[in-house]
C-alpha cells in the first residue's frame, strides 16, 4: 500500500457568486489550492473535477476541460466524476486511484458548483437529477420532501423530538461564526429553527442546507512526491459504496446502508475505529442527515445519535467534534461540496484551521449523494501508515 | 506494470429505442457483457459508467448508481465519468487505472445515453454542453457548425475536395452493412452524399454521425484474475490528453492536438507504432474528423489523409482497416461511444466481428469529446506485455 497525501488546499467563499461565472470560481479555487501548495500549475499531472449539474445549471458540460484550461494546465487528463452531492469525494478517491495505479505523482482535484444562474425553481428541478427520475422526481417530489420523509420515520421510530432536531443547525451556525468561506455567519437559536417557513413537514428553512456557489480544490501528490511539500497531510483510508436511488427500495430510511458500509472500509483501510476519530466532517445536507451521520459513522448507537448533541460531544471541546467549519449548513455548493470538507480536515490536521479542535491528529470526511445512494467516507491522519 | 484484459463485452442495438428507457437500456448491455464473460454480477467489484448529458437528456444524474441498482450490483462502488462524447473511453481509462492501483481486480464499465427523450431541438443544444456555453452554444453555434469551421479551413489548406470528403461515409456505410448493431444498414454512394440535406456548409446530412439511443458495456479483469476468463483482450496502453475547449483557443483547427498527444503516450506505453495497427476505431462523429484521425494517429502524413481513402487502404482488405463496424456514422450514443468502439476492437481480436479484419492482433481505440478538447486511445492486443 502506497501513501498518497493532501499537499495543498484552496477554496472560494461559499456564496451567491452573481458576478463570477463557474470558470472563474473553479479557477480561483484552483490557484488557491497551488498557491497554499506553493507550487506552479506545470507540476501538475492530472485534473480531476467532481461537479453534479453544471449541464443544468449553466449549460456546460465538459466541465475538467474547461477547468484545466482556465488554470492554464493543459494539456493534462482532465476528468469529471459525477455522483450528484458526492460529486467532490467521488472525484477525490479516482484522484487517488491514479496516484495509487502509478500513474500520476502529482494531481489536482477540484470540485465545482455555480447553482445560482438557473432560473426561478429550477435549481430544485436540477437537484432532483441525483433522485430517480422515473420513481421519483417525475411525481414532483424534491429533496426537502425525501428527507422530511426519512425524518418523520426517525423521529418516530426512537423518539427524537423536533425541538432536539433543531440543535444540528444550532450547532453548526455555532461553528461557522468565525469561517470566513462560510455563506452565513450569524448564530441561530432553537427557537428561530422552531419558528422559520416549514419546507416539508417537519423539517424547516432552518433544517436546510442552502443553494450556494462555490469551488474548493486540493493537490495530493505520492509518498515520494510529498517530500517536496510542507505539511502533508495522509489519508489513511477511503471507501465507497452504493444504494439504491429510489428510497422505496432501501431496506430501512432511518440509516444510510451505504454510509455505514463506506465507513466499514475506510476505518479497515486505516486500521482505525470511530473512537480514533479526533474531529469529522459529515455530510449534514438536511439536519436529520447529521443524526444519521453519528450512527453510520459509528459515533453513536443507532437511536441514541441525539444524545451527542444533548452532552455536547459534537462541539468543538466535545469528545468528536464534527462540522467544525459550519457543515453544509452554511454552504453547499453540492460538486463541490465533498472536496471542501476534506480541505477543512486538512486544516485541521495541520492546526490552521478557523475554529480549530485541539490535538487533531486524526479525521474524517463524509460525503454522500442525494439520499444516500452514493456514499464515500476518507480518514486522513498527520502520520502515514509504515 | 500490471496488466488488464477486456474479458467480456456486450452492447444494445444502437437505435432510436422508444419503448426502452435509460436503465432498460443501461441492464441490457450489463447484462450482455456479464454473459459474454460467462459470469455472475457478484463478481464485479465496482462499476464506471460514462454518460454525457443524462442530466439533460431524461432529468437524470447520478446515473451509475441507477446502473448498479438495476443490474443488481449493490453495494459496490458506482462512477459517472463525462468528458462530452468521450465519457465511454473516459470511464474505461478511469476504470482500467482502479485495477492498476489495486482497489479491484474485475471491474464493469459501460457507456449509455438515451437521446432521443429530449423534445424538439434539445438534444441539438444539450450536446453543444461540449462545448464552450460562455463562447461558443451561447452565440447559437451548433457541432455541425464547429465541425463545418474545421472542414472548411482544412479543404483550403490541404486541397481535399467535397467529393473526396464524401468517401469517408460511403466506406463507413459500407462496413456497417452487415453490423447487426448498427443504426442503420444501407449503402450510400458518393452522389447521395453529395445530394443530402445541407446543414453546415461543407458538411451535409450524410456527413453527420445520428442521434443514438445506446448502451455499451465491457468486464475487466487483472492479469491474475483475467485466467479465470476466455479470450482476454490486453489493454496495451492507454492515453489521455486535453486541448482547449472553445475552438477559437487552439493553435491550429486542422488537426485535433489532443488526439496527438494521447496517441503518443498510448504508443509509447504499448511500445508500438501506428504501422503495428492491425484496425483502429476512431471518432468519425463528422466525416471530417476521421481525416483528422488518420493524420493525428500517425496512419497518413499530414494533408495526406485522403490518400488512404484514395487507395482503400482503410477499407477491410487494406492496409489499416478503420472502423470495420461503420463507425459513428452507424450509431453515435455518445456516452456510450467509447466502449462500442472497444467492444469492436475486442472482437476483432478476438476474430468474432461481424466484418472481420484477417489477423488482426493490434487494435486502436480513438475517441474523442466536442470538437477535440478530450481525447483518449486505447491500444489492445491478442498477447500482454511480458
Amino acid at each position: 500500500m502506497k501513501n498518497v497525501a493532501v499537499v495543498g488546499a484552496g477554496m472560494t467563499k461559499q456564496d451567491e457568486h452573481w458576478t463570477k461565472s463557474i470558470r472563474d470560481l473553479s479557477m480561483e479555487a484552483g490557484a488557491a489550492a497551488l498557491g497554499d501548495a506553493k507550487m506552479e500549475g506545470k507540476g501538475i499531472q492530472a485534473l480531476f473535477i467532481g461537479n453534479m449539474s453544471a449541464g443544468r445549471f449553466v449549460g456546460q458540460e465538459h466541465l475538467a476541460v474547461l477547468a484545466a484550461d482556465q488554470a492554464g494546465l493543459l494539456p493534462i487528463p482532465a476528468t469529471r466524476c459525477e455522483a450528484a452531492c458526492a460529486s467532490g469525494s467521488l472525484a477525490f478517491r479516482k484522484a487517488y486511484l491514479s496516484i495509487l495505479s502509478g500513474e500520476y505523482d502529482v494531481v489536482m482535484v477540484g470540485g465545482t458548483e455555480k447553482m445560482t444562474d438557473i432560473k426561478g425553481t429550477g435549481a430544485i428541478a436540477a437537484l432532483m437529477g441525483a433522485g430517480d427520475q422515473e420513481w421519483e422526481s417525475s411525481i414532483g417530489l424534491t429533496f426537502t420532501g425525501m428527507y422530511a420523509i426519512m425524518a418523520r420515520a426517525y423521529m418516530k421510530k426512537y423518539g427524537l423530538t423536533r425541538e432536539e432536531l433543531a440543535l444540528i443547525p444550532v450547532k453548526n451556525h455555532k461553528h461557522g461564526l468565525n469561517n470566513p468561506y462560510a455563506q452565513f455567519n450569524y448564530p441561530v437559536t432553537v427557537e428561530q429553527v422552531m419558528n422559520s417557513s416549514m419546507i416539508a413537514d417537519p423539517l424547516r428553512l432552518l433544517d436546510c442546507s442552502p443553494i450556494t456557489d462555490g469551488s474548493a480544490a486540493v493537490v495530493l501528490a505520492s509518498e515520494e512526491a510529498a517530500k517536496n511539500f510542507e505539511n502533508p497531510i495522509w489519508i489513511l483510508g477511503s471507501g465507497q459504496a452504493s444504494d439504491s436511488l429510489a428510497l422505496h427500495n432501501r431496506e430501512s430510511i432511518t440509516e444510510i446502508k451505504a454510509s455505514q458500509i463506506a465507513a466499514r472500509i475506510a476505518y479497515e483501510k486505516a486500521g482505525l475505529k470511530p473512537e480514533n476519530m479526533d474531529v469529522a466532517e459529515v455530510h449534514d445536507c438536511f439536519s436529520i442527515e447529521e443524526i444519521f451521520a453519528y450512527e453510520d459513522l459509528g459515533f453513536a448507537e443507532k437511536g441514541r445519535g441525539k444524545d451527542l448533541l444533548l452532552n455536547k460531544e459534537t462541539e468543538i471541546g466535545g469528545r468528536i467534534p464534527v462540522n467544525p467549519d459550519g457543515g453544509l449548513k452554511l454552504g453547499h455548493p453540492v460538486g463541490a461540496t465533498g472536496i471542501k470538507q476534506i480541505i477543512e480536515i486538512t486544516k485541521q490536521l495541520r492546526g490552521t484551521a478557523a475554529n480549530q479542535v485541539n490535538n487533531a491528529n486524526i479525521g474524517l470526511a463524509h460525503n454522500i449523494g442525494g439520499t444516500g445512494a452514493t456514499a464515500l467516507v476518507h480518514i486522513f491522519g498527520r502520520q502515514h501508515a509504515t
